[in-house]
């Protein structure tokens, strides 16, 4: 992955120091520190694997000298059962780290898997499935990583890298007298010029407006796939279209035939259900 | 809350960070810095309200100029459109702290909206309902806080306060030729006096033999509610019983009908949906 | 300023940590704890302010009980000689804040002046003047505020935010049989739909070509102004056209005069000159 | 250098986040991981290099696959148009360490060249140049690397190595009835007795009080250098003298014929001109 | 020991940090980067090791490619005189590492060698000796650590691993009408499952009325050893009994007589003496 | 005292996170949030008191609206029974806190103590009493604070403010054909100017040397009073003389009596006896 080895170390090291693996009194007690073990993670159900540098990592931070050999790799698809990684060495180390690199490994893989329904979903026509902002506080790099792993794409990583104009802006501007143009017009000055100046629309108007008014990307907020397509015919030349709100499995192959080039999905990142993934020891005794 | 003021803007200080709040780039073009507003979090669907304190924080510590106003309280049951909270003050604050303390009070809130389900669910009966430490990596202590405001206990924090003997450990020692009532013995004089000592088992005799051990706890794993039933009969007086593995809302009922004392369940924390929750903006134009 | 308080605390910490501040020895063995004074910032030489925030901070980190009062603004010109702001209270802690304060306050401040230089060099074209990824390590936010201080605009805050596609790229994409459409396309379909496509260029017909091949803005790296007459006529209409390299006070007008958009400048950050500030102190005796 | 390996990366890491090396748009989206290079570090123009150890370790912390190979040392004068070092490795790697590699290298480079122009220009005299406490905040320990690496000597590092009264502590101290000489037997007395203790004066009388008063350093601020020799030759027999304020590349060899010991130059640090320092990529394909 | 290596270097770098390592004034200024030495722990008084893998991780984070080797392990009894570990490489390295390695090593051999007298004391009785929370802040899990190879046993980490009902909390629930029995009642419905709960009592009566009320640890605090056999012969059966407050070498064994379980010693860890362990250079000369 | 509020946090945030404050389950578990109660803190030995300000932190750190009463000042002598401070609040808070409080307040106050029992002893002579660098790793600037409150002198903070030349640097110098004239010249040349250059002897003879070579400061190393007289008579009018190594409260006096300016005692730090202090609650009810 792209994460530096100190990037992805704070991460661990987080988790760890609050599973307070520096004094796991069950291990501590009870196996020898000498014991060795070779551990399998083994998926019990179907998915996309998603964050095995992650789990990796937190077995070699609890102790550098285990040796984590992959079957698999993030991205491939599991049917459950099959074993996409050992972990061999010290089994209190083991042991002690397992909690951590399965909270890791499940919640990354439920999201890759996740999003790789929505993107099967949509196969076949021309949009893209993205994640939002709306990320568990904290992991936002690792929950995006997990959305790419799965087929999306990442919208905005910050605040930083993209304007986004929502109707409340508006408001707030139409009560001191700015209209839309203006408003995009201020942003496009004072924003770097590298990045993008998106408008939240909720009408088939308003996005109508947008585009008139120069917005670069068209936001069509909780509009019914039906709307979409009248504004994908008449602005998808001269903007991005992008596709938010309500979205489901059940509904998102609509709005992708509805031609908009994005579909924004907050639930890939905020409402995710884990991998169930176990790790399965084999002990050698002397 | 519990937390100190320090310790919950951790958390905070993590999510602004990585939503790079110093450079929010359509705030910083279009808001001037001294337009007033005041906003509120209306929940968009019932249930339990959890993590206002840290919404608070995450507002106030983007400006500590915001006053934050409490209608509702964390463990209030929500129907869905009222006002639990407005927020006061400089509009592009507002604005710019808006998504992460939502993301916060949305996933507290649905961790306490189900656990409270699965409280209502084995109601009458003497079963507790646990959380896990399958908590997403990070958010340990917000996420059993939510787990408590929803009704249900904490479980071990982390590996430090109690001893949790599983298979992996049993088979381990078994083969270091130390025998279980050995290894509650080892743990009792090894680890603080002050943890007791769980056994994880997957059958009634074993689980028969855990309490004739000496186990304090006995976690029955993946047992039928009638075998959990047939060993709550012969071990609940020497010993607190916990159920785990598979539980779900439909069978938790039964579960709680075999008598155990606790019931954990890692999808309180690991599988969680998001509360749906919005930030309504009003604007005082001069 | 929009950085959040914590935010700004993190530099003036660093900056006071390694000034040893809790063990000031010329201070704590001189200085009664109670003796007060009143003392102020007083430009040596003309320019425009920035940093007045972060000189506070400072301040006020060591010592919550000291007043300071703004005289000026940041953006504001001065001569030298005028008092910009005055700080009161216990001298010992004006005293032992001192030198941060005013490194903060003088690098920022020759940010903004030297920002203003070449603002003015161009005023009355369409050119706009900003900095560039060149910072001081560790100061990134603070560099780039005193630049839009002094009037300048922000190019990128860092990699995230914008994709610039520069000749090491192009050439390495060469070696694999990639074309410079077929790089723009990849980078389209890969970096957030937020972000633009920078592409550098050495050569007008570079220009044309990165033009026609879609990109976003076209960087015309270290060209004669000439050349970016010729290459600005050509593709203004379809992109943003960016002048980067070799850019002085001396030249700067002509390189706007060719009808450039954005006029980018290392030395902005990485070749500063700090504003000669002094803190004038009157002390109150008994 | 002196730094530990941990003390470096602390630098390292807080460039690189700033500068969201973990997201690098375009790198992710146009260079494969696997594609190999080697890049050179060349300057572009004659200096004295400094900082190649933490240019390397800003390559070796984004990849510890990297491998940087000195082809000179910190210290060794360059003409321009030399290779200092070269780095090989998976080329995504190093485009996106670059730039902050390229930032400290850059910065220390044209400190040490600076500092080396005064030493040149003292050359033959008995006086050293010295920095001060003039630094860029957060860099202090890098920054006076430098320095020394150009030929100068260290000054304080912070407030707790040396005892330094200025004037204002002096008015401050005369205004509660406290002589010079009081001062600084009262600094004797309490400050650690390891450190020595410096006065900051204006003119020969007052220098000859200091040095009466038993000043173990005075140190002569913004004097001439007629002043600072009538000085000199009467106290320097018993005390250190140290010329500091206003002192620029046309004046310091007059300074330093006064016959001064120190000679300390806050330009050093606070007012640098990055050298021009560029990193050529030679890439290998299949 | 348990820590992982990141755990232990936060311990290291804290303090590394506080000596300046990075800037030793008398090392840079003599030795030679590249003279070698070997220098050897040796103990000047007998006890028992505690803490060579700290000491070890002191110079290791100083050069990683200094050679530490343990001739002694932790837990081993020293006489004086014999040489414990060796440190083999840069001796500029070691000798800025000296202290801080010295004052780990000395700290916590001195804790271990305080609680092997204890644990001698008590030798042949049924008790165990523990530490308390009573440990100097920022090194508790060395402190507990040094404690654990002294042959004592750890106490509570810290406040979330166990419930300890004191004096201050009865007095306070009395006065709100909650007795004993219900206090006891409603910790163990509200404290995790996993921990005792353990009552301090001041007298035989109130122990027999904690052992009544269901407490799992009875803690006599402040008792004669007549007083403490008493209350043994009654609850231990029912619960663990602990002994603390006022216990010293003289009369531990009295403590121990009593039948008690458990004696908690606070000055094991706030009242130390420094074990004398001195570093004996051998240098290599060309 | 001198800290930053906020390095004053730093460890006090440190003690609290390792006391896990954000999951009492003990005070959670018992005593109602609203619960009001004054604490009062009360030595149970005679002694100086030192660290109240730390006190007030670590219970204002865990709830800013706890109220912190000092009665008595650091450096204030008690006899034992006396408030010497109340904290006011809820109780909840003040119990969660009370361990950290007395944790840094009994360390601190044990520390000025022993200090002044030295002082006491030396009391009528020319010598002064300091610490050395033999502190708690960690807790530096908090013993050396503490050392001074009992009336000591503090050395060096670290290795950067001063230069200490010790038998293996001297040693090691031999070897390499260097004297102790010439390195102490080195030292001179290379150090800051700001610093003195002690040098650490075990003869008369070598205390003579060492003066005569331009020493600043020449340290007796665990010589009898009886040479150190003989050191002092021929070098006290040229450098300060320094006593160190074995001195107890037994021989202090002696030592003094030697003439030597300054005695330095590892022990005021690295051998500390806590000073036993109690928190007396009254607790309001409804």
């Amino acid at each position: 992955m792209l994460l530096t080895p100190r990037e992805l170390n704070v991460f661990i090291d987080r988790a760890l120091e609050e599973d307070s693996v520096g004094a796991d009194v069950t291990t501590s007690s009870l196996i020898p520190p000498h014991l060795e073990s070779t551990a399998s993670l083994v998926p019990q159900e179907p998915g996309v694997l998603a964050g095995l540098d992650v789990a990796e990592a937190a077995f070699i931070r609890v102790n550098p000298n285990l040796v984590f050999t992959k079957k698999l790799l993030d991205g491939d698809r599991v049917e459950g059962g099959e074993v996409v990684a050992t972990i061999s060495g010290s089994m209190a180390s083991i042991l002690t780290a397992e909690r951590t690199a399965l909270n890791f490994l499940q919640r990354m893989s439920g999201i890759a898997t996740l999003t790789d329904r929505y993107v099967q979903a949509v196969d076949g026509t021309t949009s893209s499935i993205t994640d939002t902002r709306k990320t568990v506080p904290g992991l936002r790099l690792l929950d995006k990583y997990a959305v790419s792993i799965g087929g999306g794409r990442n919208h905005r990583m910050n605040l930083t890298d993209g304007v986004l104009i929502k109707d409340n802006h508006l408001a707030a501007l139409a009560g001191e007298g700015v209209s839309l143009a203006q408003a995009i017009k201020r942003a496009r000055a004072r924003a770097p010029h590298t990045v993008k100046i998106e408008v939240e629309v909720e009408s088939v108007e308003a996005a109508l407006a947008a585009a008139a008014a120069g917005a670069d990307i068209v936001m069509l907020d909780n509009m019914s796939p039906a709307n979409m397509r009248t504004a994908v015919d008449q602005i998808a030349a001269d903007c991005i279209v992008e596709a938010s709100g309500g979205i489901t499995l059940d509904n998102v192959a609509d709005v992708a035939e509805s031609g908009v080039d994005i579909i924004s999905i907050g639930a890939l990142t905020h409402s995710v259900e884990a991998m169930d993934i176990s790790l399965d020891y084999e002990t050698k005794h002397a």
